[in-house]
């Protein structure tokens, strides 16, 4: 009996997977390829698969499937993919159905009002355009988090709800816990290195580089690491991001230009990582609420990997040197390996987060969970925002913010409503080093594997141990599992980041 | 109170319209750029959306609404938009529930069981490794005409029921006479093509034409004709379509052939005759079941129209000719108009429906009429296909057919289910000369405008008198508005090919 309530169920889930997975190409198509007019439509066809996909997951049949498997889950080990599926889905439809569906789709309303006035705001500079706009979206915010914690006690305050739509089971506490160790280390390592600024010379990757062979460049860079054709497309975008409409069918997307190498080069290799993940998701959690990563911050922690540890380590050049040699002789011609692991890692505070090196980036990011966290728990309003951003950036990086534009109206996120979303970037790249260290002890060989551009064992451990996994276990249960320890930890970023600014700057 | 039925019915047909929008994109996508290995789960993700529209499009709530709008609709004026999307809403809506959804699913699973067995007997160039899914499929869609013709007595036999999936109000005797007419004519105009072969040189279409200025090129004319970025496609596929997920949002493809100049510019305006017709549909009917083509004759007259009595038409050459002069300068060096149009209109009978030209290419569908409208009144069996094929190809043609793989296997259509669709190829081209002598009438200067690459004049024409309107009207009712008679009539085509081999091979 309980046998075919799973078929049920599990039929269900799938049918969720799949609208889920058109929702996702719908949208890849919409920002790569997608005529410009067509943009109207699109937003029509896209909120009604949204809206049944809403109603799908909120039918009540669902809650009789879960109650009907309560025994039949406790029977099955926990980490089985039948176990794991009702667990995770269970878990999204008790969210999902906290939250009335009006509050939903004035949200989503507000998301795209938001949207629109935050574009308009930011071209003119001006915050009080976008002031009302934030308003609404932060009093819905706070009714949706009123409704959620009405019916669950295991928030200790409001920003908790947010943070955990991206990161299961986070706290604001932990995340400050994290951020202050980080931020006590970062900020006197940003005033050694601003101190410092000459030592390092980034010329070699500015210059003239043509986007036909950046193109063919960024490709050999992808299938060097594991893209293939037959189950990954590379594509241009404004805003670069990944997506999965299947296991096997990954599109990330890159976007060049002409006078800079980095921003196609690390972009590609970050979207590589986030697209590594969900193609090693196991095909056993196809079609399922699975098969997807564990959360966002494990996710940028493979992107960040990728791109950072990587692509920005000493070995990796000496395979990709040669590489730009050919495509662009004249620029490279007589760059050593170290000329190039220099130029690709120069640091110094800058004004915009999307810009920001591997040292102040987190700290672009820190500022902003802080006064989100503020903004939630009643501390500051939507008006202090950017007297309290400025005051941030002038204290953690020592500059004085010119204008709105280039400071609290540079993201999109607040316009559309995400907050919480922000603090899993730097996350990502604190458990993309607590990852590295275990990685680093397992493969001893690795260093030799990246300088001769042989990626496959990597590969191999991150499915082994992450990928295949996709969302089956919570972040921290994942953490445990791989690093032996069920919190984020600071500790191996600010080694890592100390150590590069020493190599770099000096001690 | 029936605004208020109004209102709700709209929002549902505009769900269907929406998921409908998402499965043209999905295929299109599938068939232009996806990485191979997505096929599996691109199945199931449209699976899924196409039972989602399934049962959205047969609910019991859309018949109370169809319904309580009885009254409603007879108050409108026959032609308002209201009034046209109730009516042909509600005949989709009645066709639909006719056919049980078990039959609608063994149809589909024939369907793609038929394919996969089509391309093997394909290559292996075996009948009978087909026959037995021919068998299963005739035998389907058998009892689906019987679910049909036990509700709605409208039908004369029983191929009618499948002429009307893709022609409204069409009969078998209707489509005899016609082609009837078609074929005395043109059998002894291919004799006559046959025996003066030499009277056409097309040796100018054949040679080098590296791609990537086959694509320039073509891009280039269909520019010319109407094709603007913000809202179309140009796309490569295996066979190429037309694709519209959105009135603003047209994809069309075509496909290259290094050797062969015809494929892709002609392809290529073929598809955007069904683009434009697309592109053209008011935008009061978007998101309704009349955001589409009249009919698939309707939509063949289109890209035949611009295919043949455009880009096969002298004057366009005085357009077109310096194109390929300029793109192929050794090749087309000395050639003049008169060579263009002479080696691009070579008439002949050969085996392959896909390849022939604009003569013979009625005789293919002819008798794959005659054949599919004995199978289906039990005049002949599936055993009898090839038998049946090889005589008529015989006395059509004039040529015996070698292998099944040029014969009775060549085409798709049978191995998908799909009876009743091939006549409209050739009512396609019946309609486009209808309409043709109209248009010429009534756009005195059109040979001037088209020398001139000049189709302003003429798109709005079409979008005026046929393209605007979408379904409104049945293929019939359209026919009667534009050319004043509510019946295909084969005399315009015969005149217009009379004509034709007159001119390039004699009288």
């Amino acid at each position: 009996m309980s046998k075919e309530t799973y078929a049920t169920l599990l039929e269900r889930l799938n049918e969720a997977s799949d609208i889920g997975g058109v929702l996702s190409l719908l949208g890849w198509d919409q920002q790569t390829i997608m005529p410009a007019n067509g943009a109207p439509i699109r937003a029509n066809r896209m909120a009604t698969l949204t809206k049944i996909l809403d109603e799908k997951f909120s039918s009540s049949e669902l809650q009789t499937l879960f109650d009907g498997l309560e025994e039949y889950e406790q029977g099955l080990p926990f980490d089985s993919d039948e176990a794991s599926i009702i667990r995770v889905a269970r878990r999204d439809y008790r969210k999902n159905r906290l939250v009335p569906t009006d509050l939903k789709v004035a949200l989503m309303n507000a998301s795209n009002e938001g949207y629109g006035a935050w574009v308009e705001a930011r071209a003119a500079s001006d915050f009080d355009m976008l002031k009302p706009y934030l308003e609404n979206t932060v009093a819905l915010q706070k009714d949706a988090i009123r409704h959620i914690r009405d019916a669950d006690d295991t928030f200790d305050e409001d920003y908790d709800v947010l943070l955990n739509d991206y990161e299961p089971g986070l706290t604001s506490s932990e995340v400050t816990r994290v951020f202050d160790d980080l931020k006590a280390a970062t900020v006197p390592l940003v005033d050694r290195v601003r101190d410092r600024a000459d030592k390092v010379d980034d010329s070699l990757v500015h210059g003239e580089f043509p986007i036909e062979i950046q193109e063919r460049t960024v490709l050999k860079v992808a299938r060097q690491l594991g893209f293939t054709d037959d189950a990954w497309r590379l594509d241009v975008t404004q805003h670069p991001f990944a997506s999965s409409p299947g296991i096997d069918d990954i599109r990330i997307t890159t976007r060049y230009h002409e006078d800079f190498l980095n921003p196609a080069w690390f972009g590609t290799m970050h979207e590589f990582g986030h697209g590594l993940y969900e193609h090693g998701v196991s095909k056993n959690l196809e079609r399922t609420p699975l098969a997807r990563g564990a959360s966002m911050a494990f996710h940028e922690s493979q992107s960040r990997m990728w791109e950072n540890l990587i692509g920005r380590g000493r070995p990796f050049w000496t395979w990709a040197l040669p590489v730009l040699k050919e495509a662009y002789p004249d620029q490279f011609a007589t760059a050593n390996e170290d000329d190039i692991y220099r130029a690709v890692n120069k640091l110094g505070p800058s004004l915009i987060r999307v810009e920001a090196d591997e040292l102040t980036y987190n700290l672009h990011i820190i500022l902003r969970f802080e006064i989100e966290r503020d903004l939630f728990s009643g501390k500051i309003k939507v008006a202090d925002l950017p007297d309290a951003w400025n005051e941030s950036i002038r204290q953690y990086l020592g500059l004085e913010v010119p204008n709105a534009a280039e400071g609290v109206l540079q993201d999109v996120h607040w316009g559309l409503g995400l907050f919480g979303y922000f603090s899993t970037y730097a996350l990502g790249n604190v458990v993309s080093l607590q990852l590295w260290e275990r990685i680093r002890r397992e493969l001893p060989d690795l260093d030799g594997q990246t300088a001769a551009g042989e990626f496959e064992t990597l590969r191999g451990w991150l499915k082994e141990n992450i990928h295949q996994h996709g969302r089956k276990y919570t972040p921290k249960e994942l953490l445990d599992r791989v690093v032996g320890a069920d919190r984020f930890d600071a500790a191996p970023l600010v080694t890592y980041l100390a150590a590069k600014v020493d190599d770099l700057y000096g001690a």
